[in-house]
């Protein structure tokens, strides 16, 4: 007879439910990986049960409650009375994770997380297991499926953003209130953990930059196909000469990039390094079915083997001032001259251009660029006085580009 | 001052001379996610060096001459000598995997071997851990990535195999005996590993089914495209009624198919499972910079937990009926009836017909055809019927299609 290993699930939503499920299909499966059977000791919800009789009867906590707190305090405890933790909370682990990896590492106990950023799709592990030993110079990612749902309906429907929110919401891919999806901030989250492992510094939320979706247009779009750009909304996390940037941020990809022809609600990392140049990983993104097989592999990890996450052992400051390239989109009177006083204030400031497309006459002419990488405070200059020429209808728009060739 | 970690370095070729070079640069930063600083202990080769005298002096042993003898030896010699073993040889571990394995536990000692797969694409980590606890139903890879290489050329530019093949010599993409590479041999290795690991069943190289793709030619690709399919050399897993079946052939799939869009000489797998849908992973396969990334990612692993590979638990029948799309391309005389009689003799036999294309006039007009799933030997029986039809120019050439829509 096997021994009995006592999982105590914290929250029973979404995501605690299917863990639960899954964990009682799968228990038989797992006696021989691990030469013990998982079970539920018991469930701890809001309204409901005991936290510390939970704990006392639990080998590990799996912690799907969310928020802060009270997550945060039951996390900490479990810790320290010796257990391991599984948590899916990207919140609490983007604002308190240095609190908690290190009070994993001082009671000698796993705090794992896998299904906190990309669900089923292993970057977490990737980064912190296969990748351990490389050094890291770059991931991008797509970590939020309700907006590349969004955005890939945007593309393949000539859908609004308003139209295409509401479909979302019709079909489960968007909260009623998508407030967090949208504005870039549940990916922000995500990219912080991210940055965390794959630079091996301390990385708040309160650190990355984010934008959401929302100002987004069906024309920006269809404009930007003609060039051969698809639009995501992409996580950056990067090695810069001052330190690191991580950002989240709608970005156009060129239709080479690994990230391209990502579509619907799945998600996607691709992490560069020099030794490897690039390994993508991609998959449905959080759903409760897959975030709870992401769980559920965390649990037999830890039922397997010690690991924890390392103190981190740099401390490289987090930048904002980097270069990009941009997609620039004008409304402009068609006079002589237009792209001519468009060009030189670009130039002055050392945009050089990419590529561009005019349409239309008269007064409702329209004039798309794409800029090569420049550092984005120039760029913003040169969008300010752009704004204020006589024959420029409407503020221009600007979208940076993924300025990336891939073969 | 942190302890030092002996690495013993078996073969000293192209990856065995890159991972010692990786194993000094990244010595640093590996001291603080493990405590101690790996070092090369001595490196062996057929021609240098005492094997007892390495082991003695070797915490873990890195086994990357290839070949079966005299490495199955020494990797066994070395696990019953206690030491950790990290391979990334794939003739070994798809001959004579179960015995290492087995070996492996009684001693106690891991055997991890990421490298022997997709270079440092973690499809191993991402089955053994990942995905322990999930259902795997089907693995399909591209894990040959100098056949991916010419069957990219030929469809860009249209190229003759021989033509692609030369090319990917050249640039050493293509060793001077490719045999092993196109003739789905080496795919074969590597997917009898997936095999293993996914169904926990024993699966030999000897089962693998394989067909390379030394007979495509640049017309089959160009009438494919016009269906909208590419063509790949595809490894399969998967479990079916009776057992599962594991085998590797030139594979046409459609456009929306994840593993369509891989390119050159790069790697790709993806794992279905009901919990997950589906995970897929790619990335550059294995050069030597890659393959010493995944076997440093794996020894460095060894250097924290213990984990092994379990026994299998299951001994599922390897089957070769199985059922598959195809197309159909044929060289006919163009009279009225040809198609007629060419669906009456796959309609005898259960095929239903999903698209045609028809080109040509007179003697030299083409047939092509995409047939819906049937079980293979029913298909082969109606193909050898029709290449008996007068108007049948020359053999028909048939090659399966991965008929899944993907969105």
């Amino acid at each position: 007879m096997p021994g009995t290993f006592k999982v105590g699930l914290l929250g029973h939503g979404t995501v605690g439910a299917a863990f639960a499920r899954l964990l009682r299909e799968r228990a038989d499966a797992i006696v021989p990986i691990t030469g013990m059977r998982p079970e539920l000791a018991g469930v701890l919800t809001r309204s409901q049960g005991s936290f510390d009789e939970l704990l006392e009867h639990s080998d590990l906590v799996v912690e799907l409650m969310g928020g802060i707190e009270p997550a945060r305090d039951y996390v900490l405890r479990a810790m320290r009375a010796g257990k391991h933790v599984v948590s899916a909370n990207k919140q609490l682990l983007s604002q308190h994770g240095e609190e908690l990896w290190a009070c994993a590492r001082e009671h000698g106990v796993q705090l794992r997380f896998e299904g906190a950023v990309a669900g089923v799709v292993p970057v977490i592990r990737v980064l912190q297991e296969s990748l351990a030993a490389a050094r890291v110079e770059r991931v991008h990612g797509i970590v939020n499926g309700t907006t590349n749902y969004i955005l890939s309906e945007m593309a393949r429907g000539g859908l609004s953003y308003e139209a295409a929110l509401a479909q979302a919401q019709q079909l489960g891919y968007a909260e009623a209130d998508p407030t967090d999806d949208v504005t870039g901030r549940d990916a922000a989250a995500k990219m912080a953990i991210v940055a965390r492992l794959a630079f091996s510094t301390p990385v708040h939320l309160d650190q990355v930059v984010y934008e959401g979706i929302e100002h987004i247009t069906a024309d920006d779009i269809a404009y930007a196909r003609e060039l051969g750009l698809s639009l995501k909304l992409v996580g950056t996390a990067e090695r810069v000469d001052a330190g690191i940037s991580v950002r989240v941020h709608p970005v156009f990809l060129y239709g080479g990039h690994p990230l391209a022809s990502v579509e619907g609600p799945f998600n996607a990392v691709t992490v560069e390094s020099d030794a490897i140049t690039e390994v993508t990983l991609s998959g449905p993104g959080a759903g409760g079915p897959q975030t709870a097989s992401a769980v559920l592999g965390d649990v037999v990890s830890a039922m397997i083997p010690p690991a924890s996450t390392p103190a981190t052992t740099e401390a490289l400051p987090v930048v904002n001032e980097i270069e990009s390239a941009f997609y620039l989109y004008m409304e402009v009177a068609d006079r002589p001259g237009v792209l001519a006083q468009v060009a030189e204030l670009l130039g002055m400031q050392g945009a050089s251009i990419r590529s561009v497309v005019q349409k239309g006459l008269g007064e409702n002419a329209r004039l798309v660029l794409i800029l090569h990488p420049l550092p984005e405070s120039r760029f913003y200059a040169a969008v300010r006085l752009i704004g204020q020429l006589d024959f420029i209808r409407s503020a221009p728009r600007a979208i940076r580009v993924i300025d990336e060739e891939f073969t």
